[in-house]
């Protein structure tokens, strides 16, 4: 172990504890402003990301196999704090908890910081209600190279502990930003030159007619909807295109994040041959 | 009511419930070559197969909502029950049961019936351990116009009740395969004149190379491994060719149904640029 490591906290009823396992709860996570991240991996980009781990709990067992991630914390201002495996437990949101878990500060920017930043592909999550749907979007995003992921006022809260589980570290990676009526994100990423495109199963243009046309080469928000209704008229009317992803067999449509990664892939091709075929030849990178 | 529905099935005591209701124990389901399909979308698309829906149970609200679909099971020779609510709780493996459940016969063919059809696309699962995963991956690749899955030996079955939901009909559209040994299923595949290319995040050869190489034109049957630990190094040798979706941001790996989604729906374009075109500016058709 890197750096002395506190008496093991062993009650579930330590006011550290009771403090971070509210965090389970969403009123609570707006007033404390922070969040949980579980598991070494997304403990792990939360500390690469830097300023945001607040405080870091690991059973004994996890700390001898991640006393670099706890000396990093350290160093980086947290309150580092050994726990029984029955506070893991408590705490932890998942079955089989990994013994790591930190409680980190909101990562969500302004939705000025993301357009400030002039970015290339940007999403946009309207009414999506499923954490777990919402939180591969963002690894699928973050994968595709989007610069953003917005979650407009009736999504799920990105900070929801199986959002943030899905994204498996991504959170950490994209401009995340909360709020803001679709509406009003629409008119303000179409003034920062980005095209808005609404993904719709029954649109009349298919992803891969709207490639040729050049439609997707250039800086694109992608417009996604709930689950099992997906956008409705009023929404679809504020993006400057709708596109479908073609159905070739008999499925009714794919799921959403299914239909994001092929969007989001789609964009990232055509705007990449666009620059001159460089990234096309990119090596993979995992 | 387009029959008559005989009397309520009130006790969860009662033979037929119970029967229906071990199906949700693989062992069960082995046993009798039965699983169960729930919900209005599964459901009809069990119909719509035709031969497959021995039993219905609807609740009275759910008989009256869909007395075509009892109309047509009772063409299909399939016994309708009407059950009370209690017993619907009972048999669904939802939180919040729709009120229409079919007993539906395996549907699954052998390999050898798959490959006799000349299929382009083809699907492979080694080792996919997630019910959801798989059974988003039957949708996908239904949508994306894969003739076929198969799930290989050490897979989930895919007649779990969450693989069911996940694939909303697809396990009805596409000729299902289990069981046999990657190996084996592989070599076959390649007999029947398919490609078999591996997803890999650690290949040294992106989606968007292999596909200016003509390697996606080809007929392809795509294997995917666990979640988690992807492909090991003896699955890998199988293939003829690695391909990984390559990662433009920072996350480290895509999640398998987001992976296979692109990939499928490159090999899709691919085949149909391939053949000149023509399905390339097809409709939408959900």
């Amino acid at each position: 172990m890197s750096q002395p490591s506190g008496p093991e906290l062993t009650s579930i009823r330590s006011p550290r504890v009771k403090a971070a396992r509210q965090l389970g709860k969403r009123a609570l996570r707006l007033r404390a402003r922070s969040f949980l991240a579980e598991g070494p991996q997304a403990v792990g980009e939360a500390l690469a990301r830097g300023g945001v781990v607040t405080e870091l709990f690991l059973t004994a067992a996890a700390r001898s196999r991640h006393a670099g991630q706890a000396a990093q914390a350290s160093r980086q201002g947290a309150a580092v704090h050994t726990v029984s495996g029955e506070v893991m437990a408590e705490l932890a949101q998942t079955i089989t908890p990994q013994g790591i878990l930190a409680v980190c500060r909101f990562v969500d920017v302004p939705l000025s910081a993301l357009t400030a930043a002039a970015p290339r592909l940007v999403v946009l999550l309207a009414n999506v209600r499923d954490p777990g749907n919402a939180g591969t979007v963002l690894r699928t995003a973050d994968a595709a190279g989007a610069r953003g992921v917005v979650f407009s006022d009736a999504s799920v809260d990105p900070y929801n502990s199986k959002c943030v589980r899905a994204s498996a570290g991504s959170i950490f990676h994209v401009d995340l930003v909360q709020g803001g009526s679709v509406g009003e994100v629409v008119a303000r990423l179409r003034e920062a030159g980005l095209r808005v495109l609404a993904a719709d199963g029954s649109s009349g243009q298919p992803l891969d007619q709207a490639e040729p046309r050049g439609v997707l080469s250039e800086p694109t928000a992608w417009l996604f909807g709930n689950e099992a209704w997906g956008l409705p008229a009023d929404i679809l009317a504020l993006a400057d295109e709708t596109v479908a992803v073609p159905i070739y067999g008999q499925a009714e449509s794919l799921n959403l994040a299914a239909a994001a990664a092929v969007c989001l892939y789609a964009s990232a091709w055509a705007q990449r041959a666009n620059e001159g075929g460089g990234c096309r030849t990119a090596p993979a990178t995992r």
